[in-house]
């Protein structure tokens, strides 16, 4: 095994190598700062249409960085050289809607029907956040995130339809001003906030109780703030109950070889390149 | 007929009732001003993921605003109540790849398996420009903007493959970076240029023998500056030669009820809607 302090500052490719060799089967949080991390949704292709559809529709929940052909199990574009069915630390095996294994490689399982979809995730911004010195209540008290089931709706696709789940962390209307328009500057980590205030007002009646993550301390004078989670995705997918699916394991990301500052724009811009 | 100066201050939904009332059959350039005009790509379902993959992949040239479901004839989030069939002045109909007829209404040709695709163009940034007090050459010239074909390959995916077509504006340094500056803003219409200067870099060899549209002058200190172009999704596609698709007729364009300015994010935001 490889110590955190080991590929804390590595590069993304040594984490994926890492996870190929069985050296690492841990969570990913802190890992080659500065590469981006994707959540991983692995769906067979007469599913991939409409799940493709349902990311177009609903952006900020599902973040696309990258979707590949079927049966591919290279990210081309954004982690050449990677093996998606090796390069996570731990993964999740889906039958209709139930988590039937959790395995740290999916050679076995692999199949020339499945379609991978890498999505950005919170972790991107939170690295914003932290750099630009706001407090992150959860990272602060070493806690999940609390993520939450709303009344708002995503758009529907095909059979995917379902609430938008959303992650929520507190700040002060200050910090709240500036934590906009931080993360309004990466719509591939899910982009602005969704809601603040009232969490009632999107179907969330006690945020002491939160449907995943757990629950942070919110301070006197301090406003909830909600983003789009990766969670939507993965929720709506279950709830669909596809024959079959792979995840990656919660906390246990793809890494990608693109940058957080990458995030900031809305795709990777074309790097110029002849015939 | 109505006049082109009824509907230059229309709504977008105005502009459609025209078509579908037989009342407007010509180019919609400087229609319903402030609001996006579209191009139109339709092709059957067992090609859909495919593209959708392709414009997911290469979003300079085919930036999505939105997609329909199967034999769904409405644009639900970008034009409620419109009807894609008969809502633009003029189609096309292509057969394996080759334009059969050009008609003003594709209702009798209408099947439950087509898939609509509705992409940014460059009408919304050139609008900017204008309002930035930047000039457009082919605007001032009274001419169709030159496009070539380039040595730049997009990103394959499944049956869709080829060189990007990109659009050319030249401009003095000055003018050529603020350009770049304002465009940028607006990544769902094509967002920034590809390229600048040399255009044999890009393999254009002759500026004055555009593929498509027409040449226009450029004066001594002026840059090329190009853009990526919406014709790359249709040079594409037809390339692909699906067996049947349906486009927009060049100019003929969608008008959506979204704002030019919509278009500076990379996402319709959601509007918080309760169940």
């Amino acid at each position: 095994m490889v110590t955190p302090h080991e590929l804390r500052h590595s590069s993304a490719a040594a984490v994926r190598q890492a996870c190929r060799r069985g050296l690492w089967r841990a969570p990913t949080a802190g890992l080659a700062l500065g590469y981006v991390q994707a959540n991983l949704v692995i769906v067979p292709a007469d599913w991939a249409f409409e799940f493709l559809l349902f990311c177009q529709r609903n952006p900020q929940a599902c973040p696309l960085l990258e979707v590949t052909e079927p049966g591919q199990t290279e990210a081309r574009l954004t982690a050449p050289g990677s093996d998606l069915r090796t390069d996570l630390p731990a993964y999740r095996l889906w039958q209709h809607g139930e988590c039937v294994e959790e395995v740290t490689d999916v050679s076995s399982y692999w199949r020339e029907d499945l379609v991978a979809f890498l999505l950005g995730c919170s972790f991107t911004f939170e690295a914003a956040l932290l750099q630009a010195g706001l407090p992150v209540r959860h990272l602060e008290q070493g806690r999940n995130v609390p993520m939450y089931r709303t009344c708002l709706q995503c758009h529907a696709a095909g059979r995917f339809h379902g609430p938008m789940v959303v992650s929520m962390r507190p700040f002060t209307p200050a910090q709240a001003i500036r934590a906009i328009q931080i993360t309004s500057r990466y719509p591939r980590a899910h982009g602005a906030p969704v809601h603040l205030g009232d969490p009632q007002a999107i179907g969330i009646a006690d945020l002491q109780r939160p449907d995943y993550g757990e629950p942070v301390d919110i301070h006197t004078g301090e406003l909830p703030v909600f983003w789009a989670c990766g969670v939507t995705p993965q929720a709506v997918l279950l709830q669909a109950r596809p024959p079959f699916a792979i995840t990656h394991k919660p906390g246990h990301m793809f890494l990608t070889d693109l940058r957080d500052y990458d995030l900031q724009d809305c795709f990777t811009p074309v790097i110029a390149s002849s015939v």
